[in-house]
C-alpha cells in the first residue's frame, strides 16, 4: 500500500506549524493535500526542539506551549483529513512531460503531484556534530545528540557539551539522576534563559554540577574503548582530562536544505526565494512557506508562515484551476466554507 | 487633560484586530503606542458587525467568536499598556518641520508623532444609506440602520430592507416580538447563511414573515408624518404600498477612507498602497496594515493583518532608530522579550 504511487494535487513538505496550517488554507478552498515529514511525528522544530516552552506571539493566544500550538492546529485541520507520510525525507523531484512532478521519499514512497509546497522549516535539520579528533568513532553510541531516555544516564558521569537552552536544560534535569554532570562550554556566558543560567550557577556553587569553560580538543580512546575527553580550559594553557561515561552534545542544529537544495530552486543562504504575491519559488508549481523561504523583509515568525500559507493556497488554487474565478469567502459567513469545515449551521446563525 | 498635545513615537489609527495586534508587535520591540478609533469601543468591524458570529480561520484557534478574538487580543497586549483614544475620528494630518506628524481628531485631540500606522479596516465605515425619495426626512428617526434595542419594535410592524445576513438575522429575531415583519429585498435570492435562508422561507410559508421581492421606490409622508413605503415588486409593473411603523435598512457598509483619503497617500480603489517589505505607504513614516491596505496578492484576512503588523513593527523600529542593529528575538527564548511581556521566568524554563 505504501509503495503505490500517490496521485494528488498538492504535496506539502513539512509538518510543522506552517505545513499544518497550509493544509487548513488549502482545505478551505476545497483542495486536499498529502503531507510528508522526515520526523516521525507532526510538529516540526516546535515539537522537536522546545515542546514545553511557552510561545507568546501567536496572535490571540497570549501564551501556549509549542506542543499545544501543534495540538490546536491538528484540531483545526481535522475536517480536511490530510494524509500524513511521516518519517519520510523527500529526496528526488523531477518534472514529468505532463508538467506534473514526480516526488520520491527516502523510503521509496512516490507521489505524482500537480504542485509542491515546501514548508520545511530549517530543512531536514540535523544536530551540529562534534567535530574533534576521535569523535566519529563514538558518534551515535557514547556520544549522543539528544536524550531519548533520561534513565540511560542514571548514576553515570555525563559530560554535556554546549551553552544554549538544550545544554542548560539537560544539565539541570540530568543532575537529578546522574552520578555527576559536567558541563563543558567554550565561553563563560550562556545563551540560555536567565533563570536556567541562575539555577545552573547555584548548582555549580553547591558542587552538584561541574562547569568547565573550555574548548573541546579530543575524544579519547584506549584499545578501542571510550576513555573520556581532552579539553583546553579558557583560563589555562594546559590541556585537561575529563573522565566521563557518556557525552551529550548540544551544539544547535545546522540548517540544511538537504535534497531540496538540489531541485534547482533559486536560493539565498540556504533559503528559498519566493515572491510575496503567490509564495511561488523560481519553479512554477513549487511554492515555499514558513522559515524555509525568503523575500525582502522576511522574518522567521510562525505567524508569517500562516499568512504565507493563506496566500500560497490561493495561488495553488489558481495554478490548479487557471480559469476559475476566485473570490474571497469568509469562514464567518460563507455556507461553502461551513460545509468544508463540517460546521453545522446553528439556528441563530 | 484630553486637550493636551500627546507626543509619541507611534499613533495607530484603528482598534480592530490588526490595530490591537500592532500594539503587541511594537511592544515586543519596546515601542509604545497610542491607539485612536472612531468607534466608542475596541474591536473594529469584528465587534461592531458580527460580535457573536464564529470565526474559523484564525490560526490555532479552531473556532472563536469575533468578540472572543478581540478579548484575547486585549489580554495579549495588556503588558504593553497602550493608551486608547476611543470615539475619536482622525481628521487632519500635517508634516511638521522636524519631520514628525501632527495628527488631529474630530474631538480636538492633538498628537505629535514620529510615525502613524493606519489599521483602519474598511475606514470609518458607515452603513449604506437608503437613497430614495423621502428617505432623508426620516433617516435616524423612523428609518434606522442598526438595532440598538429590539424592544423598540415590540408589537410594531417593521419593514426590513436588505438581503444579507444582518437583514435575515434581524427578520428572524424581530419576528418573535414585532406585530409583523416585512422583508423587502430587490432579488429573490439572499446572500445570507443557508440555514437563515431556510428558516426565513419556512416562516414566510407559515405566514409569520412577509417577504416582498421588490425595489424600493419611495418613503411616503402625509402632512409631515411617516406613511409607509412604495415599492416596485419584481414580478409586476404596478407599484405597491407597504404599510409599516418602522423601517430597518441593512444595505451593508460603504467603505470610506474618510479624512485619511485626503492625506495624499497613493491609493487603489479606496485602499492604501503599501510595499510588502515594510508595509509603509507612499509617505515615509506612514504605514498601513490590515483590510485598509493593498499590495499584489492582498487578501482581506485577519491573519494577514497580523503578519503585516509584525513586519510593520520592525520597519517602524528601523524608522525610529535607523542606526540600531536589528535582530530577531523569539518570545520563547529571549529574556528581553520576557521582560517586556512581564513574564516571570519559570524554574524549569
Amino acid at each position: 500500500m505504501s509503495d503505490a504511487v500517490v496521485e494528488t494535487d498538492v504535496v506539502i513538505v513539512g509538518a510543522g506549524p506552517a505545513g499544518l496550517f497550509q493544509v487548513f488554507e488549502l482545505g478551505l478552498l476545497g483542495i486536499k493535500a498529502h503531507v510528508v515529514d522526515s520526523l516521525p511525528h507532526v510538529g516540526g522544530q516546535c515539537a522537536e526542539l522546545y515542546p514545553d516552552k511557552p510561545i507568546y506571539d501567536i496572535p490571540a493566544i497570549p501564551v501556549c506551549s509549542a506542543q499545544e500550538l501543534i495540538d490546536r492546529l491538528m484540531e483545526q485541520i481535522k475536517p480536511f483529513e490530510p494524509s500524513f507520510h511521516l518519517g519520510h525525507e523527500v529526496s528526488g523531484l523531477k518534472r514529468l512531460d505532463d508538467q506534473r512532478f514526480e516526488l520520491t521519499t527516502s523510503r521509496g514512497q512516490q507521489f505524482v503531484t500537480q504542485t509542491v509546497i515546501i514548508a520545511g522549516g530549517l530543512g531536514a535539520f540535523q544536530p551540529r556534530p562534534l567535530r574533534v579528533k576521535g569523535a566519529e568513532q563514538f558518534n551515535g553510541s557514547l556520544i549522543q545528540y539528544k536524550v531519548k531516555d533520561p534513565e540511560r544516564y542514571r548514576d553515570k558521569t555525563v559530560a554535556i557539551l554546549g551553552g544554549g537552552d538544550s545544554a542548560l536544560d539537560w544539565a539541570l534535569e540530568l543532575e537529578k539522576i546522574a552520578r555527576r554532570v559536567i558541563l563543558i562550554h567554550r565561553r563563560k556566558e550562556f545563551r540560555g534563559a536567565q533563570a536556567s543560567v541562575d539555577k545552573l550557577m547555584q548548582l555549580c556553587t553547591e558542587g552538584d554540577i561541574e562547569f568547565i569553560p573550555a574548548q573541546m580538543k579530543q575524544v579519547n580512546e584506549e584499545e578501542g574503548r571510550f576513555a573520556g575527553l581532552t579539553v583546553k580550559p579558557l583560563d589555562s594553557d594546559e590541556l585537561q582530562q575529563v573522565d566521563c561515561d557518556e557525552v551529550l552534545v548540544f551544539y544547535g542544529l545546522s540548517p540544511n536544505l538537504g535534497p531540496i537544495g538540489e531541485w534547482g530552486l533559486n536560493q539565498q543562504r540556504n533559503q528559498i526565494e519566493v515572491d510575496t504575491e503567490t509564495f511561488q519559488t523560481s519553479i512554477p508549481g513549487i511554492f515555499a512557506v514558513g522559515d524555509i523561504n525568503t523575500y525582502p523583509g522576511k522574518k522567521k515568525l510562525i505567524l508569517s508562515g500562516f499568512h504565507e500559507g493563506a496566500l500560497a493556497a490561493f495561488a495553488v488554487d489558481k495554478y490548479l484551476n487557471p480559469d476559475k474565478k476566485q473570490f474571497l469567502q469568509y469562514t464567518t459567513t460563507s455556507p461553502v466554507m461551513h460545509e468544508r469545515l463540517g460546521v453545522k449551521e446553528t439556528d441563530d446563525a
